[in-house]
């Protein structure tokens, strides 16, 4: 371990009774601010802050009795003094970044407490990678919780993920320091029907006294969500609309309402408090994915905040939905979430509370942002190579590894297709007659080829399909090692020869982003470790991820984002067609079907 | 230990999820009523709840998906189905009963849940004691959780007790199965002062993830009430008015307030909801204590929460004062709380949210109480004669033991007194001329003699003094067992034959209340366990003390609830003059003082 446990409360408690009685000298003291108090829902004008050893020792009118010549003083001048914002649940890869360099992008933006499940580099490098994460998270000036990632594969039978996740690794993690709880559980369908494995992650955790994140990503109010609600999940983040925010509260989880830099569940699910009124306790609010950009151009949780405002929700039970109510549900509510005596000084300033400008960040009593650039360091792991070697191909492939062959004697034939949607993660499972030319199946207009790329095991393996909707024209392929959830390597293209130039060129890198025309690379982002994550400051990713999506609007896309449907074309457990290492699959079957059929 | 753990969640989590998927059937399915949702605060017509192995497993519009040949069915036919109620800090001890005899007075009441501290007999018979009230507990057919004791004795130095609690017995309590937390931490001065020993007990408990009970009893909400709330205490009950419930929730502790059977601390300060607008979720109701009588002819938490209502409060935010506030606070919500699956199934029927009829109780599946009778069995602690044999005189009394010397040579003497005040804990500080006859101090007129008896180790030690404010008359005395917090023996009397007659009683039966008149037994209450509870039904020890108060009254006293007044007139922690076995302290300067002065 690399990192130095923060002190507890315990710990701190001698110097904290201190110097809220003033008989010891506080480091720094907040003076003259609002006082936004999550617990009586309130803001109290005029208050000062008394910070001992990282942790709030006095809240009250006058701090001037723990000031003392040492003293640092931070004069609020009648600004809102806030609680550090929570992410209640979100996955640090999305962001194609490292935990420090995570924490560098959203630190500005007052983000002090993340509730992350490192879920992709499980499926990658298994529990060795969720240590790593873990143990980076521990290192940053603010708090990093690991959610143990339970589905690694997310749907065993139909892929073939780098490493499994077992109930004894969950049971093992438990022990870890910076462990809060079980990863989003999407194996619901397993949890209904009683699957022992996944029971057993869920018991090791209850039994560890820890949070069951929780996965219900089905419209289904009836007997299947009853049945999962038993099993022992939380909380969800995967309700869409209003009657699903409430049936998760009414039965006793807490409703997660993401705003995430491709999901918008907050505007559709806020009216059970806005509108129904319902105790608002229950409901909070988290990003699960943000991409570099959205870090860089737009924000963290204060952009979720400021838009739940912006729904018409109170600032103040939005504030609560952002912090207090994210620390109760972890079981955190005595060490993080409000400003009040003995928690960690995770502190924001800001002079209105709709707009929500982050003018100062203090976590755990240091000044780690102001005015929107990072004041501190975010320590980097020192990442061992298997985390940098993780592309894995049996050889170097060539066009012919893309050739799909037809039937014999067939002129044309019916191949299922997957159909991309626009802003959507579910597909459309199409049919679409092909030509055949020499032999092999050639795609044609709106339809282009996919590969699913064996890259954990150096199998060798090739799996290809058709896809519709990105508008690709012209010679060209793109390829990433994003690949959710398995994140093997798909590669789409409208030529083979291309195809195999991208895929070889992210093996020979290590892993990332690439799009080739005619034999050029027209743009790259380099994602080093474990194909998912790069160790540069967020700016430079957003640069190169921005480069990449322009690069294939040049090719002929025009959907708003494809790069989000590219990377989830192997997320075998959302509906419909999905490729994986075992072939072409129906999630609404959950089973294989065949790529080509005959003509009707 | 003599009772099997309830099973958890995990353990039963197979059935419920098979129960709520309707492949098997549930125990029991209660049918048709109004869902009291505690969680989004709302009452929620024609619903069903099915149980299966104590918990629930499905809530929703119909269960009968979950009904087999063998599934007992009850009708709510419309009524309210409302989660079990819980007491968030009490004292068994208080009603004189058993924790098994206490359970039995409130089940039918509907009260399924407690968080007691067995303070009482921790001062008699230590760590011990406290493993007996937390092993009869879990006995229980509801759920007692226990808070271990942190304050024996409670004011060190100013008193003796049986024995004496440690930081290292707060470690060691912390692993039984029943502990909750830390029970009320007394001794404020102590953590404002950092008092190493009272620090370790807090931080023991923490370090566990147990809660901290606080109490603070003192109106100043300044730098000591800061420098306590450092100290980590995460509530208190002793808040008396609005400000103080206020002072309390805006520092991140949640305000507990009390409707005891002499507590009356609901009303001043529920404003703080009612009037004041504040989020409720950090409002607890509590009984702290209650007698007996008034478990027999009142209530328990019913009657609290009734209370609440007519105080103002909405039924549902009452009820979530009730349940799932105090689930939360002491880390329970995913066990108790709320009617939700995965949780105790511990459910009231009730056909009106006002009045609160208790018409059915269920307690962990089990129908435990019917309209005000209970139906199940409370199993008894076999007791050990320690237990039962805890009243150790030196040796029998004579009235020469109560006598009060005078100094030589004076006529009259100016006497310290103890002044009673009608229905208020709180004493004052009187002085009262007084004659001297035959060299002993005599008491006069509204003053009469007290004695604190020592019944711990037997030392023979009485420490006398005089006593104001009864209005005893004629040849009486009074004597305790019953004595807070250290609970030696009190004697209250006009004639120190009596006063002998009574204590020398007390020690035959081994501790409990008796009053004598003229050499005759008037009433008697037998507390064979520790001198402090019986072990016989409610009904019987509230008939007794019924008895006892009539017979106070027969000899002149005209004080409403007198026995209270007895039995804190060595509670050496609340102002102003108290007796103890160290002689008459003034709590005013917590220091010892004469009992007797010049003339001025």
């Amino acid at each position: 371990m690399e990192f130095t446990p923060f002190p507890s409360w315990p710990d701190t408690a001698p110097r904290l009774i201190a110097v809220a009685a003033g008989r010891q000298a506080a480091d720094l003291v907040v003076r003259s601010g609002i006082w936004v108090n999550v617990h009586s829902r309130e803001a109290l004008p005029d208050h000062d802050i008394a910070i001992v050893e990282g942790r709030i020792a006095y809240v009250g009118p006058d701090a001037s009795h723990c000031v003392g010549p040492n003293t640092r003083i931070i004069e609020a001048a009648g600004r809102y003094m806030l609680p550090g914002l929570c992410d209640a649940h979100m996955h640090i890869e999305s962001g194609m970044l490292t935990p420090a360099e995570f924490a560098g992008a959203v630190i500005p933006h007052g983000t002090t407490s993340m509730f992350t499940d490192p879920h992709e580099i499980a499926n990658v490098l298994g529990l060795d990678g969720v240590r790593m994460m873990h143990d980076e998270a521990l290192m940053q000036p603010v708090n990093i919780f690991t959610q143990m990632p339970s589905c690694a594969p997310s749907a065993p039978g139909l892929e073939t993920t780098g490493y499994e996740i077992t109930p004894e690794d969950v049971a093992e993690a438990m022990n870890w320091p910076g462990i809060i709880g079980l990863g989003e559980m999407m194996n619901f369908p397993g949890v209904i029907h009683g699957d022992p494995k996944m029971l057993a992650e869920i018991a090791a955790t209850q039994r560890a006294g820890k949070t069951v994140g929780g996965h219900y990503a089905s419209p289904d109010l009836g007997p299947d969500f009853a049945a999962y609600v038993a099993g022992g999940p939380a909380d969800d983040h995967e309700g869409t609309c209003e009657a699903d925010s409430i049936a998760r509260v009414r039965q006793g989880m807490r409703s997660m309402m993401r705003l995430g830099s491709a999901w918008y569940d907050v505007e559709s699910q806020i009216t059970a408090i806005t509108e129904k009124g319902l105790d608002p306790r229950n409901f909070i609010l988290c990003t699960d994915d943000c991409h570099s950009g959205t870090l860089v151009n737009e924000g963290h949780m204060n952009r979720v905040v400021r838009h739940a405002i912006a729904c018409g929700c109170d600032p103040l039970i939005a504030l609560q939905m952002a912090t207090i109510n994210t620390a109760t549900h972890f079981g955190l509510e005595r060490d993080i979430g409000s400003i009040t005596p003995g928690r960690r000084a995770d502190i924001i300033l800001s002079s209105d509370l709709k707009d929500l400008p982050i003018e100062l960040v203090i976590a755990r009593g240091q000044i780690v942002a102001e005015d929107g650039k990072i004041t501190v360091d975010c320590p980097h792991l020192n990442w061992p190579a298997a985390a940098r070697n993780t592309v894995h191909l049996g050889h170097a492939l060539t066009s012919a590894d893309f050739q799909i062959e037809a039937p014999k004697g067939a002129n044309r034939v019916q191949a299922n297709v997957i159909g991309v949607v626009e802003n959507q993660a579910p597909t459309k499972a199409l049919k679409a007659e092909l030509p055949i030319i020499g032999g092999l199946v050639e795609a044609e207009g709106e339809v282009c080829q996919i590969a699913l790329v064996e890259r954990h095991r150096a199998t060798g393996g090739v799996t290809n399909a058709f896809v519709s909707g990105f508008g690709y024209q012209g010679r060209m392929a793109m390829a990433s090692t994003v690949a959710h959830d398995s994140h093997h390597m798909i590669v789409v293209g409208t030529d083979r020869e291309q195809m195999a130039l991208a895929a070889n060129r992210l093996a020979e890198i290590g892993g990332g982003i690439t799009i080739f025309r005619d034999g050029e690379e027209l743009a790259l982002v380099e994602l080093p470790i474990a194909g998912l994550m790069s160790d540069s400051p967020a700016v430079e990713v957003a640069a190169k991820a921005e480069q990449m999506v322009r690069a294939m609007q040049a090719c002929g896309c025009k959907l708003n984002n494809a790069y989000m449907q590219h990377s989830l074309l192997a997320l075998v457990v959302i509906p419909e067609l999905r490729i994986s290492d075992v072939g072409l699959v129906d999630v609404r079957k959950f089973e294989k079907i065949d790529l080509l059929e005959p003509l009707a």
